[in-house]
């Protein structure tokens, strides 16, 4: 199976992620992409998206890429995100890559877009630390 | 209508939160507390809260906690959250305060648990900036 | 020699603290204290205290209430501070807990507080990651 | 003046950064730049650059950044760092960027580099917050 193929299964094994429709569109060492049709559930009292839904993409993002060089068994072990415009559009795509990694820890950071009518806007900016379980 | 009664609307307001099924239980300068039942879409592949819920239940509960000091109109700008301990349990709670406030702004720090048999056990720590849009 | 005492001679030994000045006033797992009295060079141009003062004596206070509780082999490997209001006054006093620890890390919160004629006033929070390079 | 020279004047103001040498060496839209030369009272007690060292170069430079795009009246609000290398070597080389900016703020994002004998080694990353005071 191809790496992203792989990727996909592991995103489809979290229950929460398959619940929100979330997608792999990319996964190698330069960058993992994944990306979010945005529905009515996932916004909040002004029609934008959830914070709570950018925070999470940003989240699985950055593990995603910490994965790309650290194994698959890896996860967040924090991370810190800035919001810089509402989510307005249809679509969410989330952008990370490893910035530095050792054996036992990657530091990654991410990027998340909101596209409207196709265009594509910055909305969220994060860096996190993804920690490897089998170190 | 009583301060927490006018907070669980804001937050049945959010088709995000409504979804997810939170409730807002205590709502003061003092505390700000969200509860959220664990449902089996809220899991990631090892059968733990998946990380993206608790930073949703972080990122909402300090929102919350710098409205009661900044009023209804805010949002979180950023935070940053560090995970614990795996959100092995049956509800989360999630519990928020404004360490300082200004006119235009509030930091907040939040605490979020897990019950797992009676038992809460710490497993997320976040601090943020929530920012009032009327100043 | 007392805990207290040890903690001294670890300050002691980091050149740049002695440089600036920094004192231990507080060292058990409840609470880390370092002190720092105000000079001229520890400013910015408005006369304040610089910010890279306020973030060296966070990051300082952190590792040292890491330490409590992991052991005195360790450094802060990450953390975020929030800048609350501008450091104006004769002396600086910041204070860190442990929230969280395992073996291998703990997090932990900050506070700074600026003291201007008596009266000690909040300047900046923090939180971070704290590593035990022993384990 | 060249705004490098302005910058340069704007560093040299602060004490601070006037008392451990600080140089800024570019100073543009696409990349602020600073430059410290490390000095024995810059070091921890195993002879790295100290953490704070480190944390004082990122937020200032952070600061310069937001200062391209927001104008001369700018602090940094918040920011976190994540330190990913020990800082060995004779140079330390920040290099910070805006992500995003309004009129109000910027979010950027900074790379702390060590020279050890000509080469450069990354060993800090941060992402801030930086306010227009006069917004």
């Amino acid at each position: 199976m191809e790496p992203l193929e792989i990727a996909q299964q592991v995103l489809d094994a979290q229950p929460f992620s398959k619940h929100l429709g979330t997608q792999v569109t990319r996964f190698d060492t330069e960058l993992s992409e994944l990306v979010l049709d945005v529905r009515p559930e996932h916004k909040q009292q002004n029609g934008f998206v959830h914070g709570g839904v950018l925070s999470y993409l940003a989240d699985n993002t950055l593990t995603f890429a910490g994965g790309t060089v650290l194994g698959t068994n890896v996860l967040t072990s924090e991370f810190k995100i800035n919001y810089v415009r509402p989510g307005i559009g249809q679509r969410l795509i989330a952008r990370a890559t490893p910035i530095y990694n050792g054996k036992r820890q990657a530091v990654c950071e991410c990027r998340v877009y909101v596209v409207n009518d196709g265009e594509e806007k910055l909305c969220a900016v994060a860096q996190g630390t993804i920690v490897n379980l089998d170190a």
